[in-house]
């Protein structure tokens, strides 16, 4: 079965899929779909780009769209709507309204006939995973997820929008100490200050107040007022030059106890190092995107989260193949 | 739902099921059956004990029987046996004979309408979970597991083997120094002898050979003579005193690549670090078996593996729970 994969919108994640789908021989890419004017969209050679209005011309063609817009403002409308008409996999990423996202999915999927998995990629997506399977099989425990050392788009964001700043990046970086305590077994408590700090690298307009910025920079609240915050004023060039990458990564802990009396420990750690975020997720949504087109083709239809989906789905391996090579 | 436990096998692993099995508030222990004269059997307060042949008149009042014989000689006839009656779950792990022992028990347990999960536990288990997560969220990469530090019984009791033996443990150890090269992203080829040696604490009779004890431990095929083996000779008192746990782990790695040209490295690693590979392995053992009740419930009958079991099985929240607080 060759597994025909759309992509909605074409910015880092939608790029990364059209790369990404190259190393899984049982799928092709069916086009790029997009909602700028599709004459000045420079696709790689070979790749056909529609306008997101003709999407509906090609339903029955694609086995799933795969939605690479934002968790704030896109998905929420794209992926019910795309729902109605294809299988789809979103990345979903806005943790309180995951429930709300949930329920508008499952009832245009429901209603289509389609199967939606929403908020796949590392985290949500494997980390979640991680924190599940961890949970399940120490039931007595204690979790701990740590971010980074990664770009948090989120927080280069909230660090653009002050005025007198040109561009930035943040990163989110996690304690060392921490981390070994967490992993130690003794079920630290850890405030969110303990865990991680964040470093940012700032270009600043000529004649700008640094001392302004840096200030509304570290005591900004849900961003940077919990954190130990550095702030570092660079040139646009030392920006481009030392910081235009985008690695991410973390760790998921499980650290609970077994035995008659818990007198037996056990530490469980999945840690992830990616030199790029966008290309790793990208790869994460195509393995599930497998899993959907299958699942959707044995009738099951509606929303469904990376939780739902034996993992035997995600792989082109016979079932046979998988126990032989790697069970 | 309550899931009802029935306990085949009374070793270490049995009395893991029986210890772990409190820590899941929607289990409940049947009770435990023995091959052994079940009056000479101590178990804990409250559990009851029955004789192996006394299984079938239990039918129907058990929602798994979880198997804990060897996997040498018990499991390949017990499974299938027992699949007939109930559903089951084993921890089949001789790697070799996995193709049949899944064709054998998938037989009885179609037959019979219940479901049967086999190779269950760490290894086979939660390792062969990531080494097929990570194939498929990084198609192009490579794969490595390590064991240890931790005891492994088979080399323990083919040292127990040797005239002049009286008793030993033998420990697995990954080398430190192939662990951080695997997990470097440079995907170096490593050979057995580079990822672990093995360190044996032996207690030998009154006046035996230790150097030709020591020459036939290093030599042995299959066992030693791949390894860089150290042989230590101590008395019974020290080997009580020093080495009577059963600690394990080991670690589970993909490093792979992403981006048009492969430009990217990302490094996927899971570890454990287990103070007792029995209770861990139960409580392993033990979530699944929640899953099995369940997806008979659902009309699922026949064989299957770690990989055919979708994750939100294995919790007793339910989806919107799951979804709320680990996603």
């Amino acid at each position: 079965m060759t597994v025909k994969i759309g992509i909605l919108g074409y910015g880092n994640l939608g790029k990364g899929i059209e790369s990404e789908i190259k190393k899984n021989p049982d799928m092709e890419l069916y086009g790029v779909f997009t909602r700028r004017d599709k004459s000045t969209v420079k696709a790689s050679e070979g790749t056909k780009v529609y306008n997101i209005s003709e999407a509906a011309e090609h339903k029955g063609n694609i086995d799933v769209m795969i939605l690479c817009g934002g968790s704030a403002t896109d998905l929420p409308e794209q992926t019910p709507e795309f729902a109605k008409l294809f299988n789809v996999v979103d990345s979903f990423d806005t943790h309180a309204r995951i429930g709300e996202h949930f329920k508008n999915v499952d009832e245009a999927a429901k209603a289509s006939g389609k199967a939606a998995l929403i908020s796949c990629g590392w985290d949500p997506g494997m980390f979640s995973l991680m924190r599940l399977y961890g949970s399940c099989v120490l039931p007595e425990g204690k979790d701990y997820t740590f971010w980074g050392k990664g770009i948090s788009q989120g927080h280069s964001d909230a660090i653009r929008r002050i005025e007198g700043v040109v561009d930035a990046r943040q990163y989110t970086i996690p304690v060392e100490a921490a981390l070994e305590a967490a992993k130690s077994g003794e079920k630290p408590e850890l405030t969110t200050r303990q865990k991680h700090t964040r470093e940012c690298f700032v270009v600043v307009e000529e004649g700008a107040d640094k001392k302004a910025i840096e200030e509304k920079i570290v005591t900004m609240p849900n961003y940077f007022s919990d954190y130990d915050t550095t702030v570092h004023f660079v040139t646009m060039e030392e920006l481009k030059r030392d910081h235009s990458g985008m690695p991410h990564g973390g760790t998921v802990i499980r650290s609970g106890e077994t035995g008659p009396s818990n007198e037996y420990k056990d530490v469980i750690e999945y840690s992830l190092k990616l030199d790029s975020n966008p290309y790793f997720t990208s790869s994460v949504l195509l393995a599930f995107a497998r899993a959907v087109a299958r699942l959707n083709k044995e009738g099951k239809s509606g929303a469904m989260t990376v939780f739902d989906i034996a993992p035997a789905y995600l792989s082109p391996l016979s079932g046979e193949e998988l126990r032989h090579t790697m069970l």
